[in-house]
């Protein structure tokens, strides 16, 4: 008898079945339950996990957009993902996810061929701590996907709901890995991409309703560049920029251990209040 | 004999002629040539004019995704606009341009009803001089779409490409507005999210071939804010994070002349060499 052995919960989620041509199905995973539906991050590292499997895939990630239309229900649902044009260095791709005929998710996607050029950092990565001297945060607020990643807050943890004031900025800077680890790569760093609480908490020092609206992120780094990283924790930066009549954005950078710029990511948050 | 008075180039641009349903049927102008097909700031404007005309649409911009697969060849073109989902707040939108039957560039846009909220700002316009006291740039690339645009660099214009040596950084800071003159609206803004020309060139010193793969822009105004601008100097900054294998990220800022943020812009380019 051969001993059953759970798969990583990321891997759990990314484990989509081929239904022929562009479509897949997927289905949610209690381990990433968020407030309302699955963590959006997850459904990100899904939307671009059914691009890589699609039997037409050229190049790695470059660039995704996630549109977030309506919140997924819990189970089954089928991602539809289009390569719309293949060109020489570049594949772009239309995705759509679907639960009961209904338009949930929405995405756009381009692979690249990366090719040697002249290269130069320009953001340096923020003056930290090493990951091992940050203290690893213990207590989490009640949300299920929170427990699928180790958080290390260098500054901007979680404010304290009850009694925390309005916060002069909304930066976050923090160590993070998946929990358990697990080797970095391109769908993993799609779903840390959106690690980030939303920043409205910080600012006004409580939780309010939010949810992202639209996601993009920008791949910096080839898949062995990301299978160099491994497991350690990388460096997580966001913060906000304005936040007016019910919307704000917040940027974020993924750093490797060794400062190089793994990823940088956008989106727009709806907010009540 | 009435006289003919030639549209705003960028009116002209936005003249989409309804093909019933989701089809609009748009064509390039020689008013915004660039290159290599039309500036990319421009056809961000017509897919984002196509779900602003679409007879569904609900709310005003929030979001705004483009992909840039293929040159657009000069003539005409046809935008397929389609909302997948609305919800209350907000509606999902899928574009795709097409010429004989090819895409060549794919998109995707949110509209939102903007509420009263509590609102901060948290990015903080650069200090700079009024766009009155930078001399208005005289002397432009032999690129035709810039004729559209009036540029005052306060940082970082086009670097003498004969012998400039690398820079530093990669940040330009300049006062923008149409040419000719024209009150301020989404589709302006989308288009001179765009405006700057690709990073590497500044860090480089050089011109190189390059090219806009995906371009995000958040609105972070209502039109009413919007047409308060009117139609004066926008002050726009925009700068790198990082330089790799042939691709790069830029992102911006669009600021109101009275220090409000407009819109937040990012981009991921392809470059040679």
């Amino acid at each position: 008898m051969s001993e059953a052995i759970a798969p990583h919960p990321l891997d759990a989620a990314l484990q989509l079945r081929p239904l022929g041509g562009d479509r897949f199905q997927g289905a949610t995973q209690p381990a990433w339950a968020n407030m309302v539906g699955p963590f959006g991050g997850i459904t990100a590292a899904q939307l671009l996990q059914a691009c890589s499997e699609h039997a037409k895939r050229q190049g790695q990630p470059l660039a995704l957009t996630v549109n977030y239309a309506a919140a997924v229900a819990d189970g089954e649902f089928e991602i539809e993902a289009t390569p719309v044009r293949t060109t020489r260095t570049t594949q772009h791709w239309q995705m759509t996810l679907r639960q009961q005929g209904q338009v949930c998710t929405t995405g756009s996607a381009v692979f690249a061929l990366r090719r040697p050029t002249w290269s130069a950092p320009e953001l340096v990565m923020p003056a930290v701590p090493p990951a091992a001297e940050v203290p690893l945060q213990t207590q989490l607020p009640p949300v299920q996907w929170l427990r699928c990643y180790q958080f290390r807050f260098v500054e901007g943890g979680w404010p304290d709901y009850q009694a925390a004031p309005e916060a002069a900025d909304s930066r976050t800077v923090l160590w993070v890995r998946d929990e358990p680890a697990r080797p970095l790569d391109a769908p993993a760093l799609a779903a840390l991409a959106d690690v980030f609480y939303p920043r409205v908490f910080r600012r006004r020092g409580r939780f309010t309703p939010a949810g992202t609206i639209s996601l993009t992120t920008y791949f910096h780094a080839d898949a062995a560049a990301l299978a160099a990283q491994g497991a350690r924790p990388l460096l997580a930066v966001a913060a906000g920029r304005r936040f007016a009549l019910g919307f704000f954005d917040q940027s974020a950078e993924l750093w490797s251990d060794d400062g190089h710029l793994l990823a940088s990511s956008h989106q727009v948050v709806y907010f009540k209040g």
